[in-house]
């Protein structure tokens, strides 16, 4: 894969407590920007419920469709936590103890403390590949393209650093801010001739409110440095026009 | 409909700026919060990024799978604001200014302020249904069965209010959390006997670490409470049995 590829990714939630509205996703978040840093796009995120066949048939739409996809959730030792079983039904492998992820968590564990209820954090797909797990001891894994990793938030930062040398990415997606004081109304129209100009930049607009005072960040992405350069210049050119105080450009 | 019958929706999150990690989304959190409490679940949440036919497709499909769709983002003036032009197109639906809209910005903003920009913000599909916007005028709106909210968290929720006689939901889900202070490796097995004898409830697990010390949350939803209560009776004979430590129930 060279640099040049463009590489795409999904990300997919699996859990009850966030389609309840009781646990506030953070994953997304940290695998995004993570993933943005070594050159993989997001294509979409789903949030899912814990139930097999639906999981089963998310997981398949989106391996097809993306370079790579991303779960957390769902991998512990309780009867909610069905990724493995799932992932295992997905790719038709059989579901079976982990010879590797077994002898893993039987030396994290006291003598006798690897009991039957942790031994089910060991049933993966046949011949995964483990992804090490710093902080809590059971790993996740991957069959090809699809990464399993945990729901706690913590955990799953954790063993990010792990995945490095597997996931390959492609350019890496550059991202420049220009932070004005001023409302998108006022600018909308400038920065709409700005973006038909320049459409290999993707350029977001987004008021924020900062210590008593609304502002709008104007965030341009693109894989090449020049162009977003151009870009900022266009820019600049209308805010110094329309007299626009810059509070912050990063 | 009639308060037994099921209704579900989906939340469709739209932003380039989620998808990159820029910012952390928590619409989906409020509004799954606020469905569950009228009676409503959620099936599923995506996030997509601001692209019209990614849109129309998602908003088309799943429109025709739940009773409800509620669309965050993409309703302010700028040009990556594309949410109501393709909310008409999905519906085939004229795309033009909103008279009522239309008055409400005009009244909203000083005479002069109501520029092209802002505008923007009153062009919906025909004959769509407003949504009013108490924090900052430009409303949202509605088309049968899809319900569009902007992208701002503290907006979105100011609007939830004036939608509450517009939803119609199901029967409430119940919820009931018992918090433990173990570890999910010791419950699994009687947790999963529980959960195979009551079908109708929904148990969830999820660890927790709070003031330093490990637990385990214990989490029951369904629309019967005699079945919650049922659960929650099984449950807590296990955990005397057990000798752990109840750390609170509500």
């Amino acid at each position: 894969m060279t640099k040049n590829k463009k590489v795409n990714a999904a990300i997919l939630i699996i859990g009850n407590e966030i389609l309840s509205g009781r646990t506030q996703d953070t994953n997304t978040s940290t695998l995004a920007t993570w993933l943005n840093s070594i050159g993989v796009k997001i294509n979409e995120v789903r949030v899912i419920p814990d139930v097999k066949k639906i999981i089963v048939e998310t997981l398949n739409t989106l391996r097809k469709s993306n370079n790579y996809v991303f779960t957390t959730g769902g991998i512990g030792p309780t009867h909610d936590d069905i990724t493995a079983a799932s992932v295992s039904e997905a790719f038709n492998i059989k579901y079976e103890i982990h010879k590797e992820a077994f002898k893993i968590l039987e030396a994290y564990y006291e003598p006798g403390e690897f009991n039957e209820g942790r031994q089910k954090m060991v049933w993966m797909p046949a011949n995964a590949e483990l992804i090490l797990n710093p902080t809590s001891g059971a790993p996740g894994f991957s069959v090809e393209n699809v990464f399993c990793l945990p729901g706690v938030p913590s955990i799953l930062k954790s063993m990010l650093g792990g995945l490095k040398n597997r996931i390959v990415g492609g350019e890496p997606i550059l991202s420049h801010s220009i932070n004005l004081r001023t409302v998108e109304s006022e600018i909308a129209n400038s920065l709409t001739k700005v973006q038909d100009q320049n459409k290999d930049v993707d350029i977001g607009s987004y008021p924020f409110f900062r210590q008593g005072k609304l502002g709008v960040s104007i965030v341009l992405r693109s894989v090449d440095q020049s162009k977003i350069n151009n870009c900022n210049s266009e820019i600049l050119d209308f805010v110094k026009e329309k007299k626009i105080e810059i509070v912050e450009i990063d």
